[in-house]
């Protein structure tokens, strides 16, 4: 998985060697809630100054966001009621990994499923960590350009409706909060930086 | 609480009206794990269709973020172990708000407990949702400048180390993964809009 390699190689020889280890090792542990789609476990851990600790967490198969890009030049973002916060936000497509699929396989499926849409031309982003305190989850991020609609097919329970958005008026919208979805602030600030040049356009997958 | 009310406000004029209507009503609920730091709630739910689902979430206090420009113009930044994801991260300081904190002084408190430095001017960024699919927190974001240290005073059982990293080096290390914290991410190219002149800074408080 080229993601998650690159994700973890570089930390020694930038900030790692010569400092302290920080490192926890765990020592015992249990799943304390094993719920239709959450996943709790309880390790206890022994932290750097010897002593012992408890470290409580979602156990989460991680996830893909697409960065789909309309051929106007506009993300495609959804609008989802999202009950934890008891409103809607705005957001880019994403969606679990199923078990042994290949994230970019995850994306097609996701983008298709959510929006309707198919992309000719993938191109992988990055790599990134939402909740890096209380959640094992990583996102993995993808671009998804020449999109052709050809119909969508929510999951059960699923309830999302889809809409353009100007590349200009999403970055405004993250500038005055209206966008305020982490994985999502990212991707658009990420769209800016590939739409605009400053950041070189990942290699095609 | 300027954020909060902020965030909420503006959804509804913007894609909410004339659409459907997206809200999932609570019928029943309880909470499944009380842990010593993560609290999990289990609830029913009555969806658009009329049908009934269950939503499982973390119930946070939420959090603040803080984006520490040193008088150099260097980000003050944090390694620290993330035991979920088995490895270190680099991070911008934040911590949880405590019950009935304003969160510019759980901004203070975190940014001296964990790095030993005071601010002379604290700005308002933004609020952002890490996590809106299994998680009610909010991460409230802070900018700290006139830095001055005055010595740290970490939680028990909080190891990390702190180090000074230039703005440019930053957003590399964002681009190339190095940087992987979602929250961080947002805060480094949040930092650079700012600092480009490219967004105007938030008035100080």
């Amino acid at each position: 998985m080229t993601s998650g390699a690159r994700a973890g190689e570089p930390m020694a020889d930038t900030f790692h060697a010569g400092h302290k280890d920080l490192t926890e090792t765990r020592l015992d542990g249990e799943a304390v809630y094993d719920g239709v789609l959450l996943h709790v476990r309880r390790d206890t851990v022994r932290v750097p100054n010897g002593q012992q600790a408890i470290r409580e967490y979602v156990d989460h198969p991680g996830a893909v966001m697409i960065i789909p890009i309309l051929d106007s030049g506009e993300l495609l973002m959804e609008r989802q009621y999202r009950y934890p916060l008891g409103r809607e936000l705005l957001e880019l497509p994403a969606g679990k990994i199923d078990p042994g699929e290949a994230t970019l396989a995850t994306a097609k499926r996701e983008l298709r499923e959510e929006t309707g849409y198919v992309a000719g031309e993938w191109r992988f982003v990055t790599t990134m960590h939402p909740l890096c305190a209380y959640s094992t989850e990583r996102i993995e991020v993808w671009l998804a350009k020449r999109l052709a609609h050809e119909g969508r097919a929510l999951d059960d329970g699923e309830f999302l409706e889809t809409l353009p958005v100007p590349l200009a008026t999403a970055i405004e919208w993250v500038r005055v909060g209206r966008i305020s979805d982490a994985k999502t602030i990212i991707g658009v600030l990420w769209a800016e930086k590939i739409l605009a040049g400053a950041w070189p356009e990942p290699p095609a997958s």
